[in-house]
C-alpha cells in the first residue's frame, strides 16, 4: 500500500508518494506561512489531491514539529506554527470534502527516528534510540519494535532530561536540559564565548564568520574543525562527549541495540561520533555485563521526516 | 490458568501460586544461601513440587536480582548470588527432568513493577514508570502496555541514570548515578554526615541509632520524621526532591501516565511523596501543554515480586 | 587630614569631603556621559577645586567600577564607561595643572568594602569579606586590616569564582560564575522562568510587573516576598542559598570573622539573611573546631563608595 | 638571625637550624608517636637543646598538621595527633624551663608555602597562592607579602572550597570539596573505577599494583603516565584540569601572581602542570584584561615545612 507523507516546515510544506519498502515515488511541495494555520490545511489537501491523481494512497502522514494528541488527529502545541489545540486531521478533511482519507499526525522527531527505524540505519534491530542534534536536541524511542509515544503523545522530549543542576538556561524555562549542552545551539555558544575569552585561539572561527562572532554557524564550526582547527575540533569534541554521556543515561533506562545520531550536526561525522563513542563507553551502566549499543549516523537524510510519517500513517 | 511465582532472596525463597487475578492462592518457602546456586535449582524444584500438587499450574515465573538474557532463561550477573551466565531454566527442569515446565526468569525489580502495573497502583494506566527506593534505587517501565526489557534484557536499570556530573561515587564505578541522591543508602549517608557537621541538629537521629551514627538506618531516620524531629523531615524532604526531579527527567523521556514509588523509603508516605510531587511539577518539562502524571505509592506490598514473575511467565 | 572621595556612576559623579573618621562634611556632584571620557576628567577636577575650596585636602580617591591598575593611578579596563588603559590621576592632575595632587583610583567594589571595614558594619574585625549583590555580584575582601588588591589590583573579583560546573553562561564567557546564581540579574531571571513553567504560582510577580515578565525588577521581587508571597520568597531564599553557601567556600580560603553583604538586594534583609546563614552553617569547612564568621547587613549605604574611595586615598 | 624549624610528622619529628637565606645549617630527627603527645613535646625540647648547643638560636618554629590558635602557640585539632586544644608552646617551655624560648606554631601548610614564598619558586613576586597535592589538597596563600592566617588561624583550608553542588562525598561532612577532585587520593580512587568499567584500559594500573586495584597508588599512576599508558595520562591530565579550573576561581577573589604546585603528585612535572595550565587560562576571569598566573613546581622540596616555620617563628 503506498501512502503520502507530508512534512511541515516553517515556510513550506514537503510531501511524498512512499511505497511499503520506504522508496519516495513522486514528490511535490507548496510554500506555506507558519502565521496561516488554514493556508497549512489547504496546502496539505492540495498535494493530497495532486498526488493521489497518479497514485493509489492508503493513508496520509503529516509530519509536524510539535506536541500531537495520543490519537494523533491534533496538533496540540507548535513552538513555530500558530497551532493551538488544532484539529489538523479534521480541517484538512473537512477541505477534502472526505471523512475517509486516513490521515495521521505524527511528532517530526518521532517520523524520522521511524524513518530510520523501519529503512535506515537502525532497519535491523528492535530497540533503537534516535537522537536530532540540530538547533536544538530531539529524538525518537522505539521500544521492541514500536514507537513509544507515551501516555499523551509527548514521548521523547530527549532534549529536556536534564543533565546538569543549577546547569544552562533552557528556552523551556528549565536549568541544565540536555540540548543546551548537545546541539548546534551550544556548539555555537560555546564557540562565541571561547571569542571572548580566548580571541587568539578563535581566529579561524571569526575568520568564517566574517569577523563578527554574532554570526557563526554551527556549519562554519564543523568546517573549520574539518580544516583541522584546533579549537573547533575540541568544540566538536565537547559536544560529542555530552551525546555520549547522555546516551548513557538513557542506555540505564531503555538499553537501545543502536543509537542513531542524525540532525545537521551530524555532518561533522567522525568529529562528533568518536567522542561520543567514547564517552558513551566510559559511562555505560553494567559495561562488561552487557552487550554494548553502537552510535551510527543516521541515513536517511532530509526525506526521514516524510519517510517516517507515511510508513506510521500506513499502520 | 493459575502460575508459581518464586521470589529468590538472599538467604531464602518465597513462592506462591498466582491466580489471573493477582490473587496469592497459597505460599511456601525455601531457606537458601547466596552462594550455592545448585541449592537454589533445588529449592525451586522443591517449592514446584509442593504446589502444583495441590494446583494445576501453567508457568513458573522466577523473579531475581541480576540481569537476565534476552530469551528470559538465564541470568547473566547477579550482585549478590553468585550467577555468572546461569542457565536457571536448564538446571531446574534437569532437577525436575522434564523440560516442558515453562520456567520465565525475570528480573525482580521488573517483576515487582508488573504487579504494581497489572494489579496495583498502575493497573488504570497502560504507560508507567516504577521507582522502586530501597537500599539501592531500581525500577520498571512500561510502556503502551508493554514491559520496556530493552534489546538484551537490561533496561530499567533506572538508579543508574546520572543526575550529577562529578557527582557522589557509585559502586557501578560512575559519578553521579541517581541512586545516590535518592535511596535509602543515600538516606543515611547524608543523615551521618550532618552528624559530623552539624551535631546538635541530629542529636534525635543519634539517639535512635543507640549513640553510633554508623549504625544508623534509613527507618530511623523515618521514624524521626514522622515524630516532626526537623532535621530528619530535611533528609526526607531532600530525597524526595531527587525522587522528583528524576522521574521528571525519564518523564521527558516516557511520558508515563502514572509514577509509583515502592521499596522501604515509600514508607514515609507524604514526607517523601510530597516534595516529590513539587520538585516534579518543577521540572516537568512543557509543563501546561501536557497531562502531568501522578506519583503515588505502591500497592502490592512485599509479594509484588512473586505476584508479577507469576504473571510474566503466564504471558 | 580630609579627603575627597568621588563615585563615579554611569551618568555622574557624586563628591564629598570625608573626614578621618568616615563623616561627609560637604557633597557636591556633575552629570557626566560614559562615552565622554575626558568630560569626566573635567568633572573630576570640577568638584576637587569646588570642595577643595572651603576645606584643606590632602588626597583624592577616585571610586569606579573597573580593573585599576596596581599603581592605582589608571583604569586598565571599565564594562560600562569608555576607558581603556586610560590614565587618569595623570588626566585630572594635567587638567588641574597641579602634579602634587594626590589622586588614587581604586575599584568601587573595594572603596565601598573598604568603608564597611573602617566605619561601617565591619569596623571592629581586621578579617572581612563583603559580599555586594546588586545587579552582579562584586565584593571587597580585608585580611589582616590590609585591603586584597592582588599582584596585579584585580582582585575580589568575587562574582566569577565558579560555582557550578557547566552552569549558568555569565557574560564574562565562562559558565556557572557565583554571580549568574546570587545577584539581582539571577533573581529576575528565575522569577521570569517560573513565569513560564508555573504561571499559576507567579500571579503577583506578574501583576507587580504590569502583566509583563519582560519588566520584573529585583525590588519587585522582593516587595513580594514583604508581603508573603510564596514564590517570592522561596525564591530570595534559593538566593541567600547561594551567597551563603558560596561565602562557606571563600571562608575556607580566608577566614574571614565577618561577611558583610550589601548592594540593592540586600534590602531584602533577612529574607535574604536568613537562608544564607543556614547555607552558610552547613557548608562551612571544619564548622565546630573554629569560631564562625557572622553574616551582617551593610552599614553604609549609598556613600560607601566615595567614603572609603576618600579614606583610601589617605592612607 | 638562626632559627630551629622543627616539622611535626605522624611518626617522627625533623629538625634544623636554618640561617636567613633559608639554607639549613644542620639538621636533627626524633621518632614520635600520634598518640603520645607529651612525647612530642620532650622531643621538640630535645632538638631544641642538641641543636641550641652548636648555633646561636633566636626562635623556634613548629610546622604542625591541623589547625592553630591565632596566638599561634597552640594546636586547636589536629586530623592526625591526638592534639586537642593543646598548649604546644607552653609545654615545651616547660620540659625548657625556659618561657623565653621564642616557640611560634603554624599550620604545616602554610609553613611550606612561606618557604616557597620566601626562598623557592615564588621568591620574586609579593602574592602567591600555593598548592599541596597530597593525599589531600592543602596550601596557602600569600597576599602583598604577608600570609593570610585569616580571623582565626584557620584561612587556607583550599581543599574544602566546593567545586561541584552535590559532588563527591568528603571526610570534612561536606559534599564537592576540592580536594575529592584534585588530590592524590582522587587520583586513585578515579584509576580505581576505571578497573571497573573498563578493565581493558587499566590493565597496565592492576599490573603495577600487583593485580589488586586495592593496592594502586599515586606514584604508581604517576609511573605508568611517565611510560605513557594512555589511561594514566588521561588521569594525570583531569586531575590537573581540576587544580587549574580551582586555581582559577581563587584568582578570581585573590589574584596572586603565581601559583606553586608541590606536594607528591606534583612529581608527576608536566604531565600534571601542563592540563593545569591549560585549564587555567581556559577558566580565567577578564582573560586578555589582566596578566596572567604562572603555574610552576615547588622548589623546595621535603624540607619546605621545616625552612618556613623556622622563618616565620624569626619574623
Amino acid at each position: 500500500m503506498h501512502a503520502i507523507g507530508v512534512d511541515i516546515g516553517g515556510t513550506k510544506i514537503a510531501a511524498g508518494v512512499v511505497d511499503e519498502d520506504g522508496t519516495i515515488l513522486a514528490k511535490t511541495r507548496r510554500d506555506t506561512s507558519p502565521d496561516d494555520v488554514a493556508g497549512i490545511d489547504k496546502a496539505i489537501a492540495e498535494v493530497y489531491l495532486e498526488l493521489s491523481g497518479s497514485y493509489e494512497i492508503g493513508a496520509v502522514g503529516v509530519a509536524a514539529a510539535g506536541f500531537v494528541s495520543a490519537d494523533r488527529s491534533s496538533v496540540l502545541f507548535a513552538p513555530n506554527i500558530a497551532w493551538r489545540d488544532y484539529p489538523l486531521r479534521q480541517k484538512v478533511q473537512a477541505i477534502l470534502g472526505d471523512e475517509d482519507v486516513v490521515i495521521v499526525v505524527e511528532n517530526d522527531a518521532n517520523a524520522a527516528g521511524w524513518a530510520e527505524f523501519r529503512f535506515g540505519a537502525a532497519r535491523d534491530v528492535d530497540d533503537m534510540l534516535m537522537l536530532t542534534v540540530g538547533t536544538g536536541l530531539g529524538g525518537a524511542i522505539v521500544s521492541n519494535g514500536k514507537l513509544v509515544r507515551g501516555a499523551w503523545g509527548v514521548a521523547a522530549e530527549i532534549g529536556h532530561m536534564r543533565v546538569v543542576p543549577g546547569g544552562h538556561y533552557c528556552g523551556c524555562g528549565h536549568e541544565g536540559c540536555w540540548e543546551q549542552y548537545a546541539s548546534g545551539s551550544a556548539l555555537v555558544r560555546d564557540a562565541q564565548a571561547t571569542v571572548i575569552i580566548q580571541p587568539e585561539r578563535a581566529a579561524r572561527l571569526l575568520e568564517l564568520a566574517g569577523g563578527d562572532a554574532d554570526k557563526l554557524t554551527g556549519p562554519q564550526v564543523t568546517r573549520a574543525a574539518q580544516e583541522g582547527d584546533p579549537l573547533a575540533v575540541e568544540l566538536l569534541t565537547e559536544l560529542g562527549r555530552w551525546v555520549g554521556e547522555g546516551a548513557a543515561s538513557v542506555t540505564a533506562l531503555l538499553d537501545p541495540a543502536l543509537i542513531v545520531v542524525g540532525g545537521g550536526v551530524a555532518d561533522a561525522g567522525d568529529l562528533l561520533l568518536a567522542p561520543a563513542r567514547k564517552a558513551f563507553g566510559e559511562q555505560l551502566s553494567a559495561r562488561g555485563h552487557r552487550p554494548e549499543a553502537s552510535i551510527v549516523v543516521a541515513a536517511m537524510g532530509n526525506d526521514a521526516g516524510l519517510v517516517g510519517a507515511a510508513d506510521l500513517a500506513r499502520d
